[in-house]
C-alpha cells in the first residue's frame, strides 16, 4: 500500500500510497518560443532542445484507488497546485517533451514527482479558481520561491479549441537524479490525457527566478498562445531508458 | 480605494480594497443541535443562546468592482477557505445568527471581517474540491491551528435541497471588539444569498481546540444534517446596533 | 485578558491576547536614502517626507504577562519575522519615524498592530539565524507576497557599533485607517528599546513591490549603514493626535 | 554540485546543493518508555523494538561548504524545524536508533533526508525559541499535519547535563522505500555531535496522529527526562546494509 516511507507494517502511514493514482486538473498555459541557445543549459548531455517550451499552472486534485478516503479525510494532502515547464527536444533520434522544472505546493506530490524523475521544489503557487457564480474575464498564475518571482502567466480565454500544444512534443523525457542512491538516469514517461473543455487566448508571461532557480534559460522570444484547459491525467507507463 | 493601510495617494497598496465585495464559494455545512449551557461562555452578556449551531468550511473567490484585477494579476489575495461557526441566539427579542469564531487562511480576509466585526483567526483549512472529471462519494473539511485540530466534517451528499439550515437563524449578530481603539459593540448584518445547488446527506463532525480556541462550548449532541452547497454572497447591509 | 475577537467569557480565545506586550528581536536593518519626491505618494496629507529611510528584518519573539503559557503551549502564535520600512518626516513641527509599510507572517501580530495603526500585510518572510556553533560571514532577509519580491537585505556585520540609526528619526507614527469603523487618524507611539549587541557593516539592498505593494516609492540613492541588532522593544506610549 | 534535480550544467538549480552538509540546532527533547508491543508495527522485519524511545523537536540551520550563499541570499532554504521519533531497536545482533517517523517543514530537507532514508513528511512545527533579552520557564514544541495534532513536548530546564540519551541507543538506522525505483533497503549512519549546552527537567507529552499518521504506536507509559540542548551534527559515515 505504499511507494515511499514511513514505513508502517499497514501501509497507511507512508507520505506516498501506492497508485495508480489519477490526476484531475484546472490548468493555465502557454505555448511560447524561448532563444534555442540558453536552452542548452538546462538540459543533459545528449538531450537537443527546439526553441517550443511550454508552461502551464495547474490546480490539481490527486486520488488513487488504494487510499480513497484521503481525498476527503485529510483533503490537503492530495490537492495541490503546479508550475511547470517543458522543453521540446530531441534525443536518441526521436522528439520528446523534457521537464528541466516543475514547483508544486503539496509534499506527497513532490516526492511522488521525485520517485519517478520529476525536477519538483516546493513554491508558493496561487491559481485563479473559476467559479460558476462569479465572471472573471482573466485568469492567471502566479509562483514565488525563496523571496523572488518565479513566474506569471494571465491568459484571456477567447475561444474553444480542439487540443492542447503539449501534445505535440513527444513523450515525456525525465532526468532523475539522486546522486546519494547512486542515480542519474533518464526516465520516460507515457501520459494519457483525457480533456474537458480547452480554450485558447492571448497570454501574458513574466518569468522570475533567483539563485537557486536559473530560470533565465527561459528566454520570451514570442508567445504562440494562451491555453485554459481542464483534464484528467494517467501515467500510461514509466521507464528507465 | 482603501478600506484599511497601508495608506498611498493611488490606495493601491492598501491591504483591503474598498468593495462592495462579493464572495462566490462552495461550502460543506451541518445543521448541529448542541448543549445549550456550554454555548453561554462563548456569547457576551445580553444574547442568549439556543441549542442550534451551524457549521462550515468554504472555498471562497472574493471580488470587488474597484479592483477586478486582483483576481487575475494576484489571485492568492483574493481566494481563501474559511470555516466558521453560527450559534441561533436571541437578541434585544429578535432571533439571530451570532458568530462567535471564524478561521481564514488569508490576510485580505482575515482583516476585512476583522473591521466588519467577524471573530477572525488564521487556521491551516483543507476542503474537497470537486472536480467534474474526478468523482468523490463525500467531502470533507479540516482546520488546525497552534498545534491541534480546530475540526473536522465530513459530508455525504446524498439528495438535492430547496433550502440551507442557517437561513432560519435569523439576521448576522457580531461582537466587534478593539479595545485598544476603545471599541466594544454589536453589529447586525444582513446578508444576500444567491444559491447554486443545495444538497444534502449525512455528516460526521469532530471539534477539537486548545489552550487559544475554546471550542469545547461546543458539545455535539445530535446532527440534523450535513449540507454541501455553492453559493453567491454579498452583504445587504451593515450596521451597529 | 482580550484586546480583540474572538470573544468568550474566559477571554483565553481572543486572538490578541491583553498586553503590555514584549518584543525581543534580533535584526538586520539598513540605513538608506532614496528619492524624496517619490516617498511623497506613500505618506498623508500634512507629512512632509525627508530623504532618509530606515528599513530592518526582525525574528521576534513577543511575550504577555496576562498569557505567558502561550510562548510554550502554542509558540508559534507568538513568534514571527517582519519587515518594516520607517522614513524620517516633519509633521506638526516635529520629526518621526512614520511607517508606510509593514509585513508579518503571523496573524497575531497582523491584528496586534493593525489596532495600533502598523499597517501590516501578510509576506513570507526569511532571515538569516545565527547560531553560535556556525559560523556564518552575512546575514540578509528576504520577504515575498502576492506572487513578487517585496525586499531583499544582506549585511556583512564588521564593527560594533553604539547606535541604531532608527533611533534618530523621531517617534513612531501612524496612519490607522478603518474605512468600515469610520476611523481615519494619525497614531503617535513612543517606543522603549534596550539593546543586546548592535553591529555596523556593508549592505546590499533589493526592493521589489507589485500590483498590491507600490514599493517602488523606495528609490535608493545610496546606502548609509547596515546594521545587525538585537533588542528588547516596549511601547512606551500610544495616543491619538 | 548537486545532490538531487532540477538538472542544470552549473548546478546551481538543484533542491539538494551537494554536501557535506552540517546542521545546527536548538533542540527540545524527551526519553521515553512507551508499550513495546505497539511499537513493532512501525518497525520493518528484521528489526526488534525495546520499549526506549527518544523524541525531539529542533530548530536547524543547515548549511554546504558547496553552496555556502544560500544561508544569507535565500535562508529560508536552508533553516527549518523538525520533528523526529528514534526507537532503539535490535537489527542484526547489535542495538540501534531506528527513526520510523520524521517531520520537517522545507522542502530541501524533506529530500535531502528522503534519499538518504530518514521517512520524512512536511508538518506545520512551531518550536519556543529562546532570547537571551527574554526570560521563559518552559521550552515547547508543536506540530500539526492533515487537520491533526502531530505531537506536542513541553520541557522545563532545571539542571545541566553531561549527555543526550539518544547517544545511548546506537548508530541510527533507516530503512529506505522508494517503491517506484525498486528500493527498500536499510541504511546505517553514523552520527558526529558536538554538543553546546545540555540541560534536563520536567517534559509533559501528548501524541496525535490521524489516518495517514499512525503514531498511537507511541503509547507513553514513563517520561523518563526532558533535555534542551543546542548542538552541530554532521553525517559521520553513511551506508547500505
Amino acid at each position: 500500500m505504499a511507494w515511499t516511507g514511513p514505513f508502517t507494517k499497514s501501509g497507511k502511514s507512508a507520505l506516498v500510497a501506492e497508485g495508480p493514482w489519477s490526476y484531475a486538473m484546472d490548468a493555465i498555459a502557454a505555448h511560447i518560443i524561448c532563444e534555442r541557445d540558453l536552452l542548452e543549459s538546462a538540459v543533459p548531455e545528449g538531450v537537443k532542445p527546439t526553441e517550443d517550451v511550454y508552461m502551464y499552472f495547474a490546480d490539481i486534485v490527486s486520488s488513487s484507488p488504494t487510499f480513497p478516503e484521503l481525498n476527503y479525510e485529510a483533503p490537503g494532502l492530495v490537492q495541490y497546485r503546479e508550475l511547470a515547464f517543458f522543453v521540446k527536444v530531441e534525443f536518441r533520434g526521436e522528439n520528446y517533451a523534457y521537464c528541466p522544472f516543475m514547483y508544486v505546493d503539496n509534499d506527497v506530490s513532490l516526492v511522488r514527482g521525485y520517485v519517478a524523475g520529476f525536477p519538483k521544489k516546493m513554491a508558493v503557487i496561487d491559481i485563479t479558481r473559476r467559479h460558476p457564480m462569479l465572471k472573471v474575464e482573466k485568469v492567471g498564475g502566479v509562483a514565488m520561491r525563496a523571496g523572488y518571482r518565479i513566474a506569471k502567466l494571465i491568459v484571456k480565454p477567447e475561444r474553444d479549441a480542439e487540443s492542447n500544444p503539449l501534445d505535440n512534443f513527444g513523450k515525456w523525457l525525465l532526468y532523475r537524479i539522486s546522486k546519494p542512491m547512486g542515480v542519474a538516469e533518464f526516465v520516460e514517461i507515457v501520459p494519457e490525457v483525457q480533456y474537458g473543455r480547452i480554450e485558447k487566448g492571448e497570454a501574458k508571461i513574466e518569468i522570475g527566478g533567483g539563485i537557486n532557480d536559473e530560470l533565465e534559460v527561459f528566454s520570451v522570444k514570442e508567445v504562440v498562445s494562451g491555453v485554459h484547459f481542464s483534464a484528467l491525467l494517467r501515467i500510461g507507463s514509466i521507464r528507465k531508458l
